[in-house]
């Protein structure tokens, strides 16, 4: 059980720095390395995801990411920013399938900008596909306009597109999560506009006649993004592409109030995966102590639940985190009158305690 | 000031019935002509946008539009569907800058699914590009995948693309309106991704030098996502493409839980405009004379404000609507106990009276 460690920047190593701790009690023999990623590795190696350090991705079982990004990096080149890391780890280790669950723990109820009733025992798994769509497609550029009327201006321009295998695989991963939970699936699509979201929607369709266990209905993002904010309860899996997984999940993230609280996990065909809070590096508090580690910890869990197929384990952790929440512990960013605040540190350790 | 009328379908007539009322009242002379567009279009002539239809919208000053789109025509190709007559009567009338302003008037800050705090005295304009980005970009279509591990399967494709004055017009169009606002612009991009909003995001930064007045600021479109949850009451106006601000827009109106209160105005380079409510056809409610109208209603004032320069009968309409409120006149959409429930045509009629 090889794992790479790629702490990245901001809060990135206060975070995992717990989320070890956490898998250095189980009782597992893991292998653990660490290297550079984003800001870190460029200032390190002159690349947001430097060779050596793809390489240890590549080797390894599973990563487990921090987050990227610091205010020193944002005026460099794109191609050296440090999200292209990100991009650059999806698409070299083909991970396609993006589960992002937005889970409202019944305790934090109350940081929710929502009203109780709407969100309160909130439960949805978004599966964004991760390596296709406008993200990835060519050409893409600046160039002269070649028609039309702003003919011989400069343009920007990207391609949007999703092969037939592309939109079977990561429907499968929606429709086998869907039957693991309440057995609903809802594709969010822009059929009415798109021609690679008319194909999606029909491929799904096609997908869906080898899952006559899962309930499969059809919207439209513009939609989706209304009944996000309307009644989210409503949901139960959504799968979409790359670039309407971006913004929904980010919506349906802050629905709960506390994405500090949201793990994620990026797999490719053979679970092998990169695990990473739903956050960001957040460098405005970084090295203070302040960072919530709880999405960080709770992505350590996917990555034994996912990768290793330990979900015994996995619950442990799930379970620990749910008490110290009951015990009232929490970070700045979840903090309420009457509970009580730790730092970065105290959470991890107190996950240790409850482990 | 000559008025095409396209009530459309579902419960597009009753509600466009209850705007004409209005502008009959006016004491101004309006030459108003109706004819059928989306599946009425298709029913009376076989296409969702006649020749009569767009030759009578071209000719006319404004188009006051309802909505389209009913459950028969749910199956028919998609270039005979309801929703081509908009995306037609956009391009062909070169429609290009969409104004939607996001509005929680203080009497129903209660259907909102947000906490009260969060939005209570919301007001946000959304400023979306209309005739460019993916929805019209070329080529789009399937074909057989020419690279990468998916070649020689089918693939759906769209380009998605912007021309430097399709980018500098509607930034001109944000800008000014942010002026007569509070003087605070928020460009929202995927610069991090997109070659195309890189560079929209340097345009932006361009035209924002003839505005020194105005504080510009730019958000990626997933942070833009979250924050419209966090902090909605944050942003003034937003700059956006076309396919950004469709989830965007309809993100934003659904913060104020009342959706059947939100106009729009889609405008060409002379202030030519087509105006429509922000909500859909409901066709689980027409005929039933249930449909909250006032957001036709506003709609045809915002045709007054932009397109006839009539600022005064614009007010008049807004100060209308905002008396019947405060008589806790309420369609069913936004009832509450307490207030009075009333129909279509009391409303529209009660707005009237107002006047
Ligand atoms: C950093 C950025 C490239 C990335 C994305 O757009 O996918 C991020 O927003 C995410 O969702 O992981
Ligand atoms: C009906 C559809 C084509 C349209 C759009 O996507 O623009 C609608 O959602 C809108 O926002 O007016």
């Amino acid at each position: 059980m090889k794992i790479a460690i790629l702490p990245g920047d901001g809060i990135g190593p206060e975070i995992i720095e717990q989320a070890v701790k956490v898998l250095n009690v189980l009782g597992e023999s893991f292998e653990l390395e660490t290297a550079p990623v984003g800001g870190a590795g460029y200032a390190a190696h002159g690349h947001p995801l430097p060779e050596g350090t793809l390489a240890l991705a590549k080797a390894a079982d599973a990563v487990l990411f921090g987050a990227v990004g610091d205010y020193q990096y944002d005026n460099l080149e794109r191609a050296l920013r440090p999200e292209q890391a990100i991009l650059g780890l999806r698409k070299q280790l083909g991970l396609f399938g993006n589960l992002r669950p937005a889970i409202l723990y019944p305790e934090l109820a109350g940081a929710s900008t929502l009203k109780p009733e709407v969100v309160s025992g909130l439960d949805i798994l978004i599966v964004r596909e991760l390596t296709g769509d406008i993200y990835f497609g060519q050409p893409r550029g600046v160039r002269e306009c070649p028609d039309g009327p702003f003919k011989g201006q400069r343009e920007g321009f990207d391609t949007m597109r999703y092969a037939e295998g592309e939109i079977r695989r990561i429907a499968h991963v929606a429709f086998q999560a869907a039957q693991k939970r309440g057995k609903r699936l809802t594709s969010v699509d822009k059929a009415n506009v798109l021609e690679t979201f008319q194909f999606w929607k029909d491929i799904v369709t096609d997908v869906h006649k080898e899952y006559p266990d899962v309930a499969l209905d059809h919207m439209y993002v513009d939609n989706a993004a209304m009944q996000l904010v309307r009644a989210p309860k409503k949901f139960d899996v959504i799968v979409t592409g790359n670039m309407f997984g971006d913004i929904l999940s980010d919506c349906a993230a802050m629905l709960t109030g506390s994405i500090g609280m949201l793990p994620s996990a990026s797999l490719d065909a053979n679970n092998k995966g990169l695990y990473e809070p739903s956050h960001g590096s957040a460098p405005d508090i970084a090295g203070k102590g302040i960072a919530n580690p709880l999405a960080t910890i709770l992505s350590a869990a996917m990555m034994l639940r996912y990768t290793f197929n330990k979900n015994e384990q996995a619950d442990r952790i799930e379970t620990a985190v749910k008490s110290v929440l009951a015990q009232g512990l929490r970070t700045a960013d979840i903090f309420e009158p009457g509970t009580t605040k730790v730092g970065t540190a105290e959470m991890g350790n107190a996950v240790v305690k409850a482990l």
